[in-house]
């Protein structure tokens, strides 16, 4: 049996471009490039459809791999799933979440499961496929495949599985009329809801959350029961397929880290985070003002605006503000409970959890390293 | 000795001239409008200088209290202390905190200090006045002034210091430099935290939080090692002066409610708030999802960006966001902070903290029914 | 044949309520409240989904109008027709235009057409009907009724129909779907579109612009060849009914202004603007710097970003910004090539022109006083 | 007497770092890349402090500069002269224009003064240099290294100067502060108008549009009666120091091409660009609907939202929004009027004209093929 070594590192930057930091873990020995698998970005753009920082910092990262991995950029951009998401709203921090991977030769399993990575694409989409049962078949696809390259053996150990998944642009959505199809909108801004609510629904069906027969076309941002408890959606200008990344945990692990995941009820669920990391021998950091802990790795949290438009039964104002979208404010608030739990700000918070978790709430996942595993 | 007995009703709203609910307390016998003496309003508007949102409620309260208070809605403007702070981001949700005061006769002190009010008004300011020593002065003369009326003995017993106050507009600077006078800033939005600093430094020159000696115009925005733990102070365009509300506790109070406060050290201490509540014997409501705890009447809080442009030694970007401005991120933020540890949304939470807290956090007060007086 | 005299009058204000400018046109006796038929408000909120300043200056005429038709502020907003649009981006500047209606006893027709006003309301619609061939039909008939209050006796002689429609909020949407409708979008920014839309297809179908069979509800928002080269339709947040205000030319008229119109084909289409001016006897006005032409009362235009993304077939941006709606781009552009052609600034420009002219155009018409009744 | 042939090249981009027009220039053998002195681009983003389109487009550049040019991407931005502008509000549609020069040995002059174009830059300013004195001289300096290198003679025949200049960053004015400097302005967006004022001021100054002794510290931001006719600045995060591109004619030319300018006197003041037109032959191309005129290169123009708060004595909302930018509104509104007199939409208008041009106004110019050289 191979074994899989996983390293993951947060590094703060400056901007989206600012990769100084990467390369001092290379400097200082910490980081080969070469063995890294993905990236989750934290960029400082508005998150929606004409947030350039995404694209920006993907563009950084291939040029800057590309030497290392002796490719081109376009290359470097085929090799590592990296997965920008934009918005960094209220006490968040710009950050880039690094999954290295190592493999060993065929070794006894681990005694105790530790942090494993898989990664897999999707085919390109056609515009009228995004926010329909071909995007949903096509990740539930990919994401077996991507548990399978992980060595995870069942779904329950699955924590948390990252996707990147295209948009809709007036351009294409033109394109697709001219070749006589309708796309599920028209609206750029709401066809980034329905590629992550399609996305999230093909993790659903990959994990048994959800029965084939459940699914359609119409469920697709309509029957908010279906949902993921893992699944993590983020859209993107700069792609046309979906990018999976899943996180889990395995025998077959040989990483000093552990994954653990939840579900935040709603926006201001703090129970249940709480909960997670107490069960996960995490402290509530909140008390150690200014010390960063070592044990914690990061958070990846999914958050959205109730569609409802109450929480707990009283009105919230997100859905109707037309200067701020939506997704904004709820990164923001999320943002603020999370880092509040934690003592920490350059938490991966990204907006938009259509069958991502409950209506109104989402998944979320630590990655930490175990006390038996510390000093 | 006369006694007051204070009433605080939280109310929420469907807009910012929304007044249904709180014509149904009266309908219902639970409210007098003649005994109001305060409104704290929390409008969905952006809360910065082009929130017409502050306003617009001002005049739906103006006209509905003007036929009860038997005068006309200008003169219901000057009897009744009306603060409405803009803005609503993340989870926060639009409500009115009433409060009403009713003298009875000469009677032996309480048993235990209540929730006394106590309200004054400065007169009202020159453009160039603004942000400076004048702005100071006036401010700490009405805070004297409120104590008294509110029959608070000592500095120690006041929690909570609510300011209203003016802000510079393009029109307003002009008209200064026409009568030879240069305002503190030209820049209308900056104006609002010049006005909002000189008046929580008034607050703390009254409550002896700082000296004479410490202060002058340049401090103002400047030393931001000088503030107040209770000043809470919000801009607005409506009005030409300062307008504070004094809330403290005092043997000369009859009411079933108490206050206390404490100080966010910064946008994610969740900490201060969680032995403010557990102090005050209110459990952390965040258990008992759905339900609102009665005890609870409601949260003030003020939240700001730190100015160091960072929390906890890492950055945050709310400072360089030229589409979203930073007391709006901050509301957010601390807005799910609070919400997480109560359970509730419909709290007051207001932008722009300086020289109210350290900078980058803000006091937090909360008024609530004592556990000993529940029935 | 009774005939009527109007009277419009251009008063720029401070604020959404501020009526000062009025209320010294009726100390001066050159306005009679008690002839009011309609105001046009250009107020300075965002002009989308939560604009509250057009309910603000609502609220404020309400209020102010009560006392001088001796009935209650819900009462006077039933008799004059306000229509409040929101967004004066760019160099746009608020104001409110007044129309005023006096009915003089039957006289011999006037020698020339002249300017005349009709209004009409429609019931108010459930949210399931908004966006659909309910409001539309509706909407036809108001125009109608109100052509023939106004004495107009053909479609030819109508130049301008503003309506002023009503928009979902979460809150409708949810109470249509408890009652087992689906509403046309769940999307509160898109439903306003919608229902401007519908309103503009009943102006097209009273006016014979298009024919009963070329209507269904899959034509609203899609076949963007039907429109009416003269509706102006506004959305708001304010209203549950759509209100209809035709203005045009009769004989039956005293007035001494006169009304024409045109159609820019796109947002920069100066030429047809500068050749109706022309045709009316207006110069150019841009020639007479800081001189305000007294000829010219006002313009009145509809805008939109061009839903193809291509302005003469270079792309534009304005459809896939998510930090400014589309329409507030639109009002600033449009906003600016009007300015510049009349050397104004207090121009009446409205955003969203679905089925209003044709896609990424809008009609404008112009009010003004012809030369040989000029004195 | 060496000679420069200068050829300037209008790009479309479908984004920030889109240079497919760009290469298929190159592959058409229209474009030489070695000959590209200066890129004039016009990016997407919101042209503010959080603006990263701007350094996303510059990234793009070197990278697509460096193996033409055989060094590094970060030799390339030595090399060539990248002013990215942010901000293509309203109408205005993203491009870049190329500059590319060629030296041809001595030869006799040009029978008619041709554009020319020379570029120097300054060296990197520290923090509390911004806006300044010291911008001002090292701006006057590189200005006239500029004209030198260019072959203009007088300062009569300089037409446009370009500047890209720093802007001050949070951790810029806590750099300062721990050094014991004060910047100009603590407030990062104010800190743009400040850097672009000084180096207004310093092409003013080499020019002789103003004395030395006019200038100092104080009179920048507040003079507004001092400023150039010809000087646009933009500026940006992604550098600190200025780079001047001078503009001009002169018989050590042997362009095609020639330019011209003009000054709007407020935002609307079309009249002014009307003339400049005529004058170069260039017909009112508004009339040629969809044809793009082969004669006009660009338009270069700086817009401002008039200080004074008034625009032809009546009042505009821009300075007092605090959801959009200023410079935002002022963008969409002066590239209305220019794409209405030009009948194109890709322009390049920047935001922000302090002491570029009067108060309210700013500097326009055309770069043309005069009508004797067409063909």
């Amino acid at each position: 049996m191979p074994q899989q070594i996983v390293t993951v590192q947060r590094v703060l930057c400056q901007g989206p471009s600012d990769l100084s930091g990467v390369q001092q873990l290379v400097d200082q020995g910490l980081l080969d490039p070469r063995h890294i698998v993905a990236v989750m970005g934290k960029t400082e753009g508005n998150g929606c459809v004409n947030d350039h920082t995404r694209d920006f910092a993907s563009m950084a990262w291939c040029h800057w791999l590309a030497p290392h991995l002796g490719c081109s950029p376009e290359e470097a951009h085929q090799r590592v799933a990296l997965v920008m998401s934009g918005g960094t709203e209220g006490v968040l921090s710009p950050h880039f979440t690094v999954f290295s991977r190592q493999w060993v030769g065929a070794q006894a399993p681990s005694p105790t499961p530790r942090l494993v990575v898989g990664v897999a694409q999707t085919r390109d989409f056609a515009p009228w496929e995004m926010g329909r049962m071909a995007q949903i078949q096509a990740t539930a696809q990919a994401v077996k495949a991507a548990m399978q390259e992980a060595q995870i053996e069942q779904a329950a150990d699955v924590h948390f599985v990252q996707i990147k998944c295209p948009l809709l642009t007036m351009d294409k959505i033109r394109a697709a009329q001219q070749q006589g199809h309708d796309t599920v909108t028209h609206d750029t801004y709401e066809s980034m809801g329905y590629s992550r609510a399609a996305s999230a629904l093909g993790v659903a069906l990959a994990l048994g959350e959800i029965t084939p027969t459940q699914l359609s076309d119409e469920a697709v941002m309509r029957d908010m029961s279906l949902y993921s408890s893992t699944a993590s959606a983020s859209s993107g200008i700069e792609l046309e397929n979906n990018v999976v990344v899943v996180l889990g945990m395995s025998r077959a692990g040989q990483s000093n880290l552990a994954i653990a995941h939840t579900v935040m009820q709603d926006a201001i669920d703090a129970r249940s985070v709480t909960q997670m990391l107490h069960a996960c021998g995490l402290l509530n950091t909140s008390d150690t003002t200014g010390a960063e802990p070592t044990q914690l790795v990061n958070l990846l949290a999914k958050a959205e605006a109730a569609p409802s438009g109450k929480i707990r039964g009283t009105r919230h104002t997100m859905l109707d503000d037309s200067d701020i979208n939506a997704t904004r404010h709820a990164r923001a608030a999320v943002g603020g409970v999370l880092a509040s739990l934690t003592g920490q700000t350059a938490l991966y918070v990204s907006g938009g959890a259509e069958h991502q978790g409950p209506a109104g709430g989402g998944p979320v996942c630590v990655i930490y390293q175990p006390g038996e595993l510390c000093g």
